[in-house]
């Protein structure tokens, strides 16, 4: 996926349904959460305002199109009308009988529910009082967040951008293997790994010099203490750039040394 | 994991540090953000408008024990004084040599650093420039939110929300095994990690001696070049004992210096 193309994704990501939202600002911050996550299609239930609301296009941003776009129903069943996989969001368990998961597992059942051919939407209840038994009865699927158990409560926006965040992260690893392996691989952008003869003649000037240096005050041990000054330097992945880094670094000390104790002569050239 | 209880994620779970954060409500929601996730160690880094913030206590609600506990430093080495592993969420790419990660995978890191007796830092910049070149310098991991490219800014609440969501879905998964038999009962053996003061005092000696045998051919450059060493070596988790063989080595290869133009005095002692 090219930067600045989240279009590999549209067809992916869920809906997200409001009901009852109370706060214009709290819309507008959803949207907001919701753009971020590549989310497009906002659709909300009698919200307390009515609609528009000045209050959510201000606070909205970059995310007002959405709102432009979004519809509005009288009931949460309306909006949900053309949804083939309903995931409510609640604060607290339910015990009623649909599956419940985190939102991890629903977020990769909803992109699933996508590729299947399906149409997916993320129920969220308003601010006061969350969503009715009515509306949750309604939901194949029952989110609960494993967040702290002594401070559980997320605003609305939290909650939409914490759905579409793991949303997102299941479509990206399902819409296209390349895509996801560009977007999980450590960005070594210039920094082509140092192949192992570059690595292994670098070992050698160094083992040279601090051997000159009366580093190895044990001559029974300098195999052994070289390896562990190899397995050290091999725990991170040096480019071919470190390695000139490092020869230059070296060669500095090298030269430091004689400006101590012989300014006179040093070499700076 | 007893519901009510999130004691057994304790000690998995990161620091947070703020550097130079702006409104006082925008620490109060980072601070609800930490404590939804479970994480309670609140560092902050010159808040613009001192502390304590009336302004961040009214809008913490149940996190304010976070404000009250509070550590404030002039700068973020200091904050970072005792931490072994530390992460960097930017906006943008900075081209730095150290590894980049996306959150689930620095979380993942998170957890195992801490499993491994380790402690970890998140690092947030301030709501207008972010983190500086020399702040991501310090840094061990580098992350970047793979959100929607035509609209990924968040704000610092919902970054620390997202970040210590990944860090508390991570732990959670790792208390699932057995890995709690070994997260009471760390094996360290000789590698105890360095902590950010003893790296930064190889840092000064390395760039004194490398100064004084010419490295840096361009002055003006110095601090762009000595950041990007420091990178690279970041990159790598360096323990104490690696430290003190690395000062041994800058060491020898300082009087390999003196031996090779003046055999007669050098200091093989």
């Amino acid at each position: 996926m090219a930067d600045g193309d989240d279009s590999a994704l549209t067809g992916l990501m869920p809906a997200v349904i409001l009901s009852h939202p109370q706060m214009g600002e709290n819309i507008g911050s959803a949207a907001r959460a919701m753009k971020n996550c590549g989310c497009s299609d906002l659709r909300l239930v009698a919200p307390r305002d009515g609609w528009p609301n000045p209050a959510a296009v201000a606070i909205a941003s970059g995310g007002s199109d959405l709102l432009d776009k979004a519809a509005v129903h009288a009931a949460t069943s309306d909006a949900a009308a053309d949804i083939t996989l309903l995931v409510a969001t609640t604060a607290r368990k339910r015990g009623m009988a649909q599956i419940e998961m985190n939102p991890r597992q629903a977020a990769a059942a909803v992109i699933a529910h996508h590729q299947a051919g399906g149409k997916a939407a993320l129920l969220f209840g308003g601010e006061r009082a969350g969503l009715d038994n009515d509306e949750v009865a309604l939901a194949n699927i029952i989110v609960t967040v494993p967040l702290n158990p002594a401070f559980s409560s997320l605003n609305l926006a939290q909650a939409v951008l914490l759905m579409g965040w793991e949303c997102r992260m299941a479509a990206l690893a399902a819409c296209d293997g390349h895509a996801m392996d560009d977007i999980l691989a450590p960005d070594q952008g210039d920094h082509k790994l140092a192949e192992h003869g570059t690595r292994a003649f670098f070992y050698q000037m160094l083992e040279e010099k601090i051997a000159s240096g009366g580093f190895f005050t044990n001559p029974d041990m300098r195999p052994v203490v070289m390896r562990n000054i190899k397995a050290m330097f091999n725990r991170f992945p040096l480019s071919e750039q470190d390695i000139r880094t490092l020869h230059g670094i070296m060669k500095s000390i090298e030269r430091s040394g004689k400006a101590i104790d012989h300014a006179d002569d040093s070499d700076q050239a």
